[in-house]
C-alpha cells in the first residue's frame, strides 16, 4: 500500500502533548493505514480462552477486512486461520461462534481439518495438489488466557516480555479457569483512537461516570498540584500513605502490585494495582463482590483492582471476584466495535453465586457514557473549527503515551525501506 | 484545498443559458468546492432572531462539517462560535436549540462564557494560558432580524448594500417583533443547486403547485410573447395595468415596491413586491390572512407578497399577516436540508388569532411538491443520457442568474492566486 | 474514462483457470470499468416482450446510472430511450412499468411522442429548435421476444449470429405468445460476476439446491473421471446412452438440441437441451409440468430443458410448459440485482391451468440459496486472506469461459487506442 505525502506529513509533524490532527480521526486513508500498520502488524487482543473451552469450539473475529477463525483442536490447542476457502474464496464459518468438526466450505464442500489442511476437494482431477491449498495460519499467543493474534508474517517478538512481566500479576486471578458470564458488543460512533484515548485517562470520570467512580479515589488518576489548597494537600498526603500500605499488604499476600509501565514498547503495555476506597471490593454499585466464589485460590475480595492495558486495543480489570476484558476494533474511520467480556469462576452458578445484572451493571453504564463522549469528540474533531488541544500533563499523560506510541509506530513504518511514497 | 483540472475545466466552459453539467449536481468533489467557496466564503442565511428571543437562548446550525453555535447574550446581542471545545475537540452544544448559562463541555468540564472566553479548565497546570483557548468566533449580521453568518476570515463587504437596500422593504413587516410559529426541516433528495434553481422560477408552478398558485397571477413570473394569441395579449395588457396600480397603491402607503435586482453581486439579492389576485391576502388555501393580528403597524392585509432572495441559499415571503423564510443547506452532493420558518406577530395567540394548520398548509405542500421535482431532476442529471438543456429566457432568467452567479464565484476563486491546481 | 495502471495490470496478469483477483469483485473502480466496457458496450438482456404487450405499455430498467425507457408504440414496435428530459434533466417515467400516451415531463410539461420527438415545450421562444431536443435513442434487439439493449453508439454486430443460431431452438416455445406470470427482483449481496460464475456451474448444486436437483442428472454438469469407481463408471455409460437417445427423440420431433457453445464471442452465448430424469417435465417440486396449457404448439411436456446463456448477464430455461428468464444487473461493487421472469402460455389461467406458487417455487428457493452462496463468496474474497483458487476443469469450465470472456473484453478495451492511461 502506498500513502500520500499528506498523510506522511501529518505523521511527521505531530506535536507532542497535543491531540492529533483531525484526519487521524476522520480520514478513510488514515484508517487504511491504521489497519495495515497498527492492526496488521501488532498483537491484537481479540478474546479469552474461556470463550472456547471445548475442542471443536471456535469463534471468529473481524480485523478490518480480515475474518479470523479461532478454533480449539482435539489437542486443546487454539489455532487461528484466515476464514476463507482456498477454492472460490467463500467465507467458511459465518457464525460469530460455533462448535464444529472439520471446517467445511458450504459452496463446493471443500473440507479442512483442525490444522487447516485440505482433506477433501471433489472433481479437481488427479493433478491437483491438496497440500498447496490448506488454510492460511494466523499467529496466536495466549497470555494467562488472554488471546492475542497477529496478522503480520513476523510478529513483534516483545510479546514475550509482556508475558514474562504480566503473568505473575494475572496468575492469582486464574483466568483460564473462569467462564464467560457475559459478552456485549457496542458500536461507538467515533474513531478507534478516540475510544482508546478515552480509556487512557480518568479526568472525565468524575462528571461522567457516577457509578464507576463510587469506589475510585479522587487522586488515583492524576491531579494538578498547583490547584491544591491546604486542605486538599492534606488529603493527598493521606491518600499516598494509604496507597503505600495497600502495596505492602498486596505484596505480603503474594500479589505483585508495583506499576509496570512499558506503553512505548512495540507491544506496549501497563499493569498496576489500585485500591478501592471505603472497603470496596469490586466494580459494582455497592462496591461489594458481585460473585460469591472468588477467582483462583483468592480468599479476600478486598484486593482493589488490577489494571492491564495493551497497545493498541485493550484494557482489563482483574478483581477478586471477576474479570472484565475490553477489546477495541475499528469498523470504519468513525465507527468502532467495543467488545466487553465478563468472567467469573467457572464453578460459580448464575442466580446463586452471582446476579448477571449486578455483575455487568457498572461497566454497561460506563461503556454507554464513554460511547457518548467518543461520539461528541468525533462530531467535534470533524469540524473545520477543530484544532489540536493540549493534554494535561497531570491527568492525561497516558493519552499522550498512547498517541506517542501510535505516531511512533506510523513513523517507523513510513521510514522503513518497504514504503513507496505515492506522488499525488 | 486543491481542485482537479477536471473541475476547473467544467467551471471554465460553462455555457450561458444552459443548465449546468452533471458533475455540478452529482460530484462529491464539486460539493466540497461548493462548501469551501460558496458556503465557506459568502453570507449564509441560517435563521431569524425570534428563534432566540431571550438571553441564554441558542441554536446550532451545520454548514457542511461546521457546526456553528448562535447564542444571545445578556446584552441581547447574538454571537456565533465554532461549536467545538478547544481541549479535546468535543462538540459543545448538541441540541438543535437550547437555553444555557455558560458553555460547558461535557467531556472534561472546560467552561466558556458568552463571549467565548475560556473561564474554567481544571488540572492544566500553572503554565496554561486560558486566553489562548477561547472559542473561535464566526461573523454574524442581522438584517431586520434575518440572521446571516459567514465562515470566512474576511466576509464580503457588500452585505451592507443588501442591508441598506432591503431594510426599507422589510421594516413594515417588523420581523424582530414576530414569534416563530413553526419550523420544519425536510431533506430534499437532490443537490442544493437544484433546490435553488427550482425556487428561482415559476415555470413549473402551474402544473405542480395547485395550492400555491391560487392567488398567483399567470403572467407574474414571465411568459413568451411569441406564444400569445390575441385574447391572451389582451390579458397581458390588463395584468400590466393592474400591476402599475398596485405599485402606486403600495408606494402611497409607504411600502417600497420597485424591483431591486442585484443577483450577480457577491452578496447577490433581489427584492420585489407582487400582488395577489382575487382580493388575495396571503399564501393560504382561501387566500385570506392566516393570522388576525397583522405584522408591525400594518392595517391592510391586501398587500400582496414581498419576496426577498439572497444568494446562495435563501428566499422569503413577507405578507401582511405572516412571514415565511427558507434556508437551504447542502447535506451531501445529492441531499439538501430545506428549513422553513413561519413567523407571526408575537402577540398573536395560536388557536385564537391563527390556526397553525392553516398558516403552514400551502408551503408545507408546496415544499413537498418541489422536493419531488428536485428528486426527479437529481435522478435525471446523474444519468449518462443527461446533457445540459436550455433555460427559457422568458420564464427562467433568474435560474440563469443563479447559475451565472454561482459559476462566476467559482471562477473568481479558481483564478485567484491562492489556488494550487492539483496534477492528476 | 481513464483507468489506473493498477487496474490495467490486474487485467493483463489474470491467470487462466483461476478465480479472479479480489479487486475484480470488490473495487468501485473496476465496477465503473465494468459498467463502461461490459454493460456500456455489449448487448444486455433486460426483459421480455410480453412485459409490454399493448401499445403504450412501457417499462424502465437501470443499467448503472442509465435509466432506459422501453416503450411499445402504436405500430407495436418497441423503442428504447434514455429516460431523461432534454430541458432540465428530470427523469421522465419514474414507475418501473406503466401505460402512457405521450412521454410528458412532470417538471415543465415538455412532451415527447413515441418516436422520442419533442412535440411540446412552452415559453421557449420562436428561435427554439424542437427537433434538436428529442429523446436520445438506445439500440434494441428482440430475439424471439427476449429483449436486448445496447448503450453503445455502435453495438456489436454479432447479435445477428446469436439470433440466427438460437431462434430455431427458441421458436417451438413461442415466447412472444406467452404472458408474464410473475417477476421477482432480489438484491444479491455480491459482485455481479459472482452471480454469473455461480450460474455457470452446477458443482455446487448437489449440496445446496435440494429442490432444483430432483430431476437433474448427476453427470449432466461435469465430473472428474479420475474419481469414478467401477460402479459409477457404469452409471456414466448408461447416462451417455440415454442422452444420445434423448437427442435423437428431440431432433425427431423438430426440436434442435445439439449444444451451441460460443461463449467467447463478443456477444457470447450457449444453447443446449438437457433431459430431466425420472419422467421429469419441468422445474417443479414434483417435476411435473406446472402449467396444463403447453407453450406454442408443443404437445409433449417431457422435453427436458433448453438452456440459453448470454454474456454478460443472462440465463434462461425453456421447458414445455413454462419459461424462466434471468437478468443480472450490477447495483454496486457488492450488490447485484437479479430479476427473474416466469412466463406461461398467454391463454393459461392462473388457478385453473397453473398455480403460481407451484410455478415459481423451485427457482424462488434456488435463487435464495444461490444468493447466500454469492454473499459468502463476496465476504470471503474481500479478505486479505483471499487468493485466487483453481477452477475444476471438469465441473467449472464455463466459469472459466465466463471469466476468460470478461477479461478478454477488458483487455480489448484497454489496448484499443481510445484509452488514456492515467498516471497515478
Amino acid at each position: 500500500m502506498r500513502f500520500s505525502t499528506d498523510i506522511a506529513n501529518l505523521v511527521q509533524r505531530r506535536v507532542t502533548g497535543q491531540s492529533l490532527e483531525a484526519p487521524f480521526y476522520t480520514s478513510k486513508e488514515v484508517l487504511d493505514l491504521d489497519l495495515e500498520v497498527i492492526f496488521g502488524q501488532h498483537w491484537i487482543f481479540v478474546g479469552v480462552e474461556p470463550q472456547i473451552p471445548e475442542s471443536g469450539d471456535c469463534f471468529t473475529v473481524d480485523i478490518g477486512k480480515a475474518s479470523v477463525l479461532l478454533l480449539r483442536g482435539d489437542d486443546m490447542q487454539i489455532r487461528a486461520f484466515h476464514n476463507v476457502c482456498r477454492h472460490r474464496g467463500a467465507k467458511l464459518v459465518t457464525d460469530p461462534s460455533a462448535t464444529i468438526g472439520n471446517i467445511v466450505c458450504r459452496y463446493h464442500g471443500w473440507t479442512y481439518n483442525e490444522d487447516g489442511e485440505l482433506i477433501l476437494a471433489e472433481h479437481m482431477g488427479s493433478g491437483f495438489k491438496k497440500n498447496c491449498h490448506g488454510l492460511k495460519a494466523v499467529h496466536i499467543r495466549s497470555i494467562s488466557g488472554l488471546i492475542f493474534i497477529c496478522l503480520a508474517e513476523t510478529p513483534p517478538a516483545d510479546i514475550e516480555q509482556v508475558a514474562t512481566t504480566v503473568e505473575p500479576y494475572l496468575a492469582p486471578h486464574d483466568l483460564v479457569n473462569c467462564k464467560v458470564a457475559h459478552i456485549t458488543d457496542i458500536i461507538e460512533e467515533g474513531n478507534w483512537k478516540l475510544t482508546m484515548e478515552n480509556n487512557r485517562e480518568c479526568y472525565h470520570c468524575e462528571s461522567n461516570h457516577p457509578q464507576l467512580t463510587v469506589p475510585l479515589t479522587e487522586f488515583g488518576f492524576g491531579f494538578s498540584p498547583d490547584e491544591l489548597d491546604e486542605r486538599r494537600a492534606e488529603d493527598v498526603k493521606a491518600y499516598e500513605k494509604s496507597l503505600r500500605e495497600a502495596h505492602e499488604a498486596w505484596e505480603g499476600c503474594g500479589l505483585p502490585s508495583s506499576e509496570q509501565e512499558h506503553l512505548r514498547n512495540v507491544t506496549g503495555f501497563r499493569a498496576m494495582r489500585l485500591p478501592l476506597k471505603w472497603e470496596g471490593e469490586s466494580h459494582t454499585v455497592d462496591t461489594k463482590a458481585a460473585c460469591k466464589k472468588l477467582l483462583g485460590n483468592l480468599t479476600d475480595p478486598k484486593l482493589g483492582g488490577l489494571s492491564l492495558w495493551t497497545q493498541p486495543n485493550s484494557w482489563h480489570h482483574f478483581m477478586g471476584d471477576h474479570i472484565v476484558c475490553f477489546s477495541v476494533l475499528p469498523v470504519s474511520a468513525d465507527r468502532t466495535l467495543l467488545r466487553t467480556i465478563w468472567l467469573v469462576n467457572k464453578d460459580a452458578i448464575e442466580g446463586e453465586d452471582y446476579q448477571l445484572d449486578n455483575l455487568t451493571h457498572v461497566w454497561t453504564l460506563t461503556n454507554q457514557q464513554d460511547a457518548e463522549l467518543v461520539r461528541l469528540t468525533q462530531l467535534g474533531c470533524d469540524q473545520p473549527g477543530y484544532e489540536t488541544g493540549p493534554y494535561s500533563e497531570f491527568t492525561e499523560p497516558h493519552v499522550e503515551a498512547f498517541c506517542d506510541w501510535y505516531v511512533s509506530r506510523l513513523r517507523n513504518h513510513l521510514t522503513s525501506d518497504k514504503i513507496e511514497m505515492a506522488a499525488e
